[in-house]
């Protein structure tokens, strides 16, 4: 199930490394793979009356590019940015630059973590966060960003 | 709409200060009072098969004792424990007692807010947080609560 | 000399440990009783046109619970809030509910003591504060109460 | 075997979840319950001409006042403040109002722990700590008391 | 009305940029001059019997050399140090060498405002401080002085 | 009294300057010669059935020797380092090459005492400490040594 | 009016979302867009004899790149390096093998802003910097340029 | 060149040390003196239709003293605190009060120098700052103010 | 000389800058170009038995992809990660999930340089490095990687 | 005794409170005052050869002055910096550029005190310090700059 | 095989508890002994044309005093320190007067230990470092001096 | 020329390295060897009437002994430390137990060199210091005991 062509935009950002996801620590990450995971945000996304994008990739620029893309033509976007949720300023710079709200997602909870992955460069720029359901935040997120973007008092 | 009185039990815990949820700081915090947010994560726990249990206190004690009876008791714990959660250590020792999955909630975003608002000592011992999305996190809770309980690869 | 009962209301909070004045450290906090200095309070106050309630309390959360009941009804509050000054975010909270000034009261001088002594997380949520005049601080906490509630620019 | 009425009075004094000893990571803290150890502390105690009160609450007021009863009453105190060791500033502000030796006492050894279970505040106010020798700790406490309130040159 | 010839003296001292007060950031320090600040802390002192020597400079050093002044010749002195606040070690060691009370005085409240004015190298030596109150600090100052010098238990 | 010669050994180690003990700073180590203290550690351990090799040294190097060669031949170690504790990591590496219980000792209670005095670098590899009970906390050691070597829970 | 073909090259280096000048935050960055800052720096740059050659990247490995294309064959750059300043090492690294002068060009005053932004890693090896000035800075930096390289004792 | 007398004024202000320009470690500062700096400004801001009026001193309640007195009379101050730039918070408090652009200037660069030297407290104050470019700094300064006193998007 | 082709595969991975070798700072990296080095390194490989493919870039995104692609294909991998030692967290989760050895690899000795250069993101996730011989490092990290690779114990 | 009109200059510095040697603190300073203190140096430096020039001010402008008019004109300068030892940059600045010898001197020894007394920004500039032996301080002071300046190796 | 009388010496230094080699934490650092390791390093030496002579001790000063020999005797050392790595600073000051290569050799990579592991106080004086290889890392060490020393561009 | 036998005694300590003076870093430390500076400080005190007994070692443990023995046989130390100036608490705990005074002697100026050189822990239980000016210091320093000892006010 997809969404319709003319619903509002949802952009889903995968930052470096997702694409290993189902391969890489699956103790940590599940074994899910990243197309499973977009499917299943997409089918979310279109119970809820939204169409999913998705832009994977290792490098910083492509997402901020992404993002710059999105400005003016996605209503919401959800970001797992991978290792760059911890250094990316450039991303959050453009987030910054972006008018809807965005959800920050990971699917480990970093509180249990390195001490690194505990601090989020996205976080300030973020509407709101979603840690620690593995896969099952994919859903979450779309439905938080229904929520929000659906009114009635936060 | 409440759930049924054998369906598995959801404990809801709130901290200091949320009994004035509706009434301090609307523009962080908005309008909808804590009796309002309780019922909405009862309705969405009853549509997921939970019934709820709401526990509010101004005191930490009573919020560890209430951990405690859940034990054996609830299947999940969902808490939101207001300015506790930056030193509420003995809640952090009572929740790391606890079995079942544990999600900690906050209306507002911390990393837009004062520093000291961005340590949860809590954090460690919880499965997954959401943060952000005002009273809509209720029900998020909710079904972040399900679907970890429901099972399916995370 | 007390109050009229219609003379507004002065909310006067005593932390942990106040009860012990008199006989605790007497070289840092002198011989005089708790009871002394809230009859002072309450003289002073009564040559002002205000009454005082005053709490006292070990636990955290009755005075929270004592600063929820005093909104709408205390024109203003003076809090020695003992060792909580250092630690109590949920009294932080509920002293950033209350709409009328706040006075932070303390009978030594922080500066001159150990390093966490000297950090006050109810400073934030203070109008302002007088420490180091000992036993005599009460008075003038009321009556840097009266000066500021009876106007006059600042 | 139980104190005679008339030996003179030693508090044993228990912080939040140590009511959960014997359930709560055995890996850690071991199988025998808060009773068991008590029993050993009052037989040990009473080996040394001593009688106990134990007070156990989840409540940092409860602790607070049951020192301040103990003026005056009790001979010396040992304490396992649980996880107010690490921020119970109020907790220290009453023992450092009590006369005669403190003991603080953990079961687990904290230097091999989690950073912010290495920093005490009731330390800088007790005579002395006892610390990784799990349920042990009970005895060797009473006979430190002992030792201490016997004279003898330290 | 001012204090008589032989009352005992009050050096009051304002640091560096005092003298604009009225004109600087009103919203902050408000629309009174120092001049009628000093005419009230005068107005105050008379009525508690003492009289009152006022200095301002931009100068540190003129600052100390009027407490060199001051030894063995004023009864007290109350400081409003300016940004000295933070970095006037050699006001400092004068202070310190200074025999009566000393009251520290600041009109707004640092622990609302910039990090680095939450720093105050002359509390250590100063009796007391009294911040927040706006221009009432000054009555409230001097009273705080009157209090301190007439004895009593403090 | 002395522990029979085919008592399990414990060898009780003492660092630099412990051998001044009862000349330096005797209001802080007391008037105790460490030749006495070591015939407490040896009666207290002939009692419970253990015998004492006592090793003192300035040197890091030859305690670092003496643990080499107690392994294998003790049964457990006491040691207090002196200042050792606070740099020794040599000491520490052979510490943790030993296989039975470590009991780390001070007379002192290093919490009311200099910051440097606070940092343990032998506590990760001990089993347990005790602290602050002056000489009474050679008896201690040696009966903490016996009880975690007597078995029964912890 | 640009610059002659055969006038030396001055590179001007645009960093991450500064394509989004205009249109991001103008209450910080102002409504001119980055082709009109290029055009007036490239009119400065021909009235003082240079031709300017202007790379946007969101892409850190790109202007690195840039860099090394500009050895040998420019003689300064001018660089706003976005929110590369704050952690762009390889853009330092690539700057610091470039021989002639390098101007590090921000619009906004960092001192102003979040802690973060006062932090720049490339000013290490920068020859001189030009903050605050909003579009006026990228004529200032040409005319920077222009002095520094023109000679004269700086 | 010199201003005409109606042109508006400049205020230069020169901090401690720098009438040492020159002769003070030339390898770093120059060779050129402070007044050639000073009349090289005077040229520039002639030629861009201001007058300047400098002060140089080592005293920073003189610096202080000439910002209250260009209150209302100049239209921008271009300030080289000197070593002031590193603690003179009397002198940022004056600048605070000054309703004028103000541009910090520093003939070195700082961030290649000693750590101490990178932090300003001026720089909160200052509308832009311009470093690193030596005596060339002067005339920067001065067009930097023409260009932000003549308006045009900044 | 050049590896077989069915010899296992040793991937070379060179960071940003790495292309100047030879022309950047010779006096700290010497003055033979990447070319060379890697020549060498495949001579040492081949006479180990061992192939090697070298990927260098700009880009950090470039050498994650280097590293996905090496996944089940390479036997181990010599990084010098340029200045993404530094900052570069993607390319450590890369390595985190390549499943042979890795050999971090610097020319320089950080240790003699600067603070910046001595922290090491890729670290944690390599097997082993080794810094500070110059062109020699090359060599010598393939040999580490053959000894490893060749079993015995470590 | 009094050096001869042509032997070399020595001049000698004393900063902010310094005149009050003799009757601040006499348990710390001791009970000599500062002419006493010059003319001991006084009479060792007419026996060393030298003459003095003695400036004490609380003004740290005119210590820098002093240190101006000294260039070329003294051989050596003494300083105790008083409090301006922590924070006098300018004076630091100022030293820095004078050619001769500079001795740093404390009366007291600040290992033994505040923290903030440890700190000597005086120090990097200065060719050697002598602290902690109280007025002989001076006659030292005085003895190690005739020995730099009458050479020898070091 | 061991070198020749007459080739170039080598000093191979082995810090305290190396003599527990294969015996303590074997997970850690491997089951080959300190002789062992020893041999093969003297063997790959004799292959390049080196001889080795090898001192281990617990005691810094025997390796200090060892490094002293060496000096104008050996070509170059190759140092395993230990715990000393973390805090011997004498043995940094006597490496720091020997004139020849100096190689860090670790057999566990410090990077995925403790932190105090992390800092080597050895590392200033060193040519370079080899960690992580275990065992393989003497004759890797070996075989780096005698590149270094074989000379050819670094 | 050498003291008395029956002159009090001076304990002059080398700590380890100081033998390699005149040999080690002769830029820093001098080309004079330590037996040189031995005897210039043997003469100086013969001349103001003490003899001087002179240790070095490598070795920490050899210091402290030396400062133990010393303790009722000599009157003052003296004592150059070395690297364990950094490190050495051992050092320091018998230091603090001798009763006379202590000269803490550096040739070199910490402020001028490394971090890690600026911390002494000697400094704490030295009388004094004097630092920087190369063997001169050996003179001053035993006339620095001869001051103290001397008598007169400090």
């Amino acid at each position: 199930m997809t969404g319709e062509a003319d619903d509002p935009l949802l952009l889903l950002l995968s930052g470096p490394n997702l694409n290993l996801l189902g391969q890489r620590q699956p103790e940590v990450y599940g074994r899910t793979t990243l197309a499973e995971h977009v499917e299943a945000a997409t089918d979310e996304a279109a119970a809820c009356g939204y169409r999913v994008e998705h832009v994977q990739s290792s490098h910083e620029g492509d997402l901020v590019d992404a993002v710059h893309r999105a400005r003016g033509r996605a209503a919401a976007i959800v970001i797992n940015p991978g290792a760059l949720t911890h250094y990316g300023w450039s991303l959050h710079d453009a987030l910054a630059a972006f008018e809807g709200p965005i959800v920050e997602l990971h699917l480990s909870h970093p509180a249990g973590r390195d001490k690194w992955r505990q601090v989020s460069v996205v976080a300030p720029v973020a509407t709101g966060s979603i840690t620690g359901f593995g896969g099952h935040g994919y859903r979450l997120a779309v439905r938080a960003v229904a929520s929000v973007l659906g009114g009635g008092e936060r």
